[in-house]
């Protein structure tokens, strides 16, 4: 049996094993997949764009298992502008998404920050949205209007246009908000419905799952809707302290489940 | 053997295998160790702060390794505020580096932005410094002064304090910069001294080793100074597109050799 491997190419092992290519790892190789995954941003920071970590974290991901990405934010200004030590808006400032987007890339390369008008469904095989207050504030009006909100003109586009072309979607922490606005009947989660006080952390958005239940989502803990193929991971829902490792885990989950359903 | 095995607790397991108990994870069992690390941040993205990757790659290997982590950055303003799209100053605009570092934050609980002028060796048992330009220009002179440098006051300080204490200390992409200005004779890395075409990279820092060598640092690619309790790793040094993956474990590894030479 030994010696039967050892002949089979690491793609025909992949099929024998049940395992989509894109998760055996050919890092040494130079081969990275065919799968390529759509990454779009609000900003840089929790309480006024895309998280960090959630960000680095998705981009992590990727890398780890072989896709290659490209990122996207809008070229819009933000809506505000937090200062996150006193967690307030900071007066008089003003700053655009896609350059503060752009502090998760280098610039260069294929790492750069491009504008989401410019996303096309047919370059992609899947998208996906990290979380962070951008969600609420910059790629929707939720944070103004809850459930009656509007979505950013590309956000709501992309959406319906991946949807659309049976690509999958991963959303994390609250990002499910965007496609349950404009993807009726879908199944999301947002972790848990009440804010318990489990055990290392809290719950204290879950308003938020009231108001996309409102907007028709079934919600749900198992975060796969295998039928829309929308994914979506609580992350930093949970507010936690040292447990960052816990969100690290769900995002990982959420990207491989992404890359799965976006095998061609 | 299993059944004597069953009748030892975690901790005795750890010291009959050679492994530091930091490195066993508590995580379902509350027990976080007692291991307690300070992270200097120098604002937030790569061109004018500390890189976003290896802020968060640095407290994921924290928090996956069970060690207790506090964040400081210096309550000061930054050299410039970098346009990460254009790569070019953004006129006109002004940012204070434990504002923009607190985007690292979500600002609840221990992870809130500390002051770096009360960060005191007392209370930690190591201390890292992840990467970005605002190593060279925030924490110390160097995009201007090169090898003659000066560091920012409390920089200086909390080095020689963790180094005089027999504490280890972490460092990673360019911030060996810092710590060979001030820690004679100290052995570090920087990643490749030339800017050798590599695959899936480039090495564009290459003067930046020689300036820690007119420092009178050794540099090695081997990157544990076991005597001097440095590690180094050489992170973004190294310019990549997509292989992430690769600058995530260099700074596990960094994490993980921190946490063994702070045992107590």
């Amino acid at each position: 049996m030994l010696a039967t491997r050892a002949l089979l190419s690491k793609q025909t092992l992949a099929v024998l094993s049940r395992q989509p290519a894109c998760f055996v790892h050919h890092g040494d190789y130079g081969n990275w997949g065919n799968t390529n995954i759509a990454v779009v941003f609000s900003g840089c920071g929790w309480w006024d764009g895309t998280d960090v970590h959630e960000g680095v974290y998705t981009m992590y991901h990727l890398s780890r298992n072989g896709a290659r990405f490209q990122m996207f934010a809008p070229n819009q200004q933000q809506m505000q502008v937090i200062d996150h030590m006193r967690k307030q808006p900071a007066s008089g400032e003003n700053r655009n998404m896609m350059m503060e987007s752009a502090r998760f890339s280098h610039g260069q390369g294929m790492m750069q920050m491009h504008d989401l008008s410019k996303l096309d469904v047919n370059s992609f095989d899947g998208v996906i949205f990290p979380g962070g207050h951008g969600i609420v504030k910059n790629l929707s009006s939720f944070a103004k209007d809850g459930k009656d909100c509007k979505l950013q003109n590309d956000v709501e586009r992309v959406l319906k246009d991946f949807h659309r072309s049976r690509k999958p979607i991963g959303l994390a922490s609250m990002a499910p908000l965007l496609a349950c606005r404009v993807l009726p009947g879908i199944e999301v989660t947002m972790g848990y419905e009440r804010d318990e006080n489990t055990r290392w952390g809290n719950w204290p958005n879950s308003n938020m799952v009231q108001a996309v239940k409102s907007m028709g989502a079934r919600h749900n803990v198992p975060y796969v809707d295998e039928k829309n193929k929308v994914v979506s991971t609580p992350s930093f829902m949970w507010e936690t302290d040292y447990h960052y490792h816990y969100i690290f885990d769900g995002i990982g989950n959420m990207v491989k489940h992404v890359m799965r359903m976006s095998t061609k």
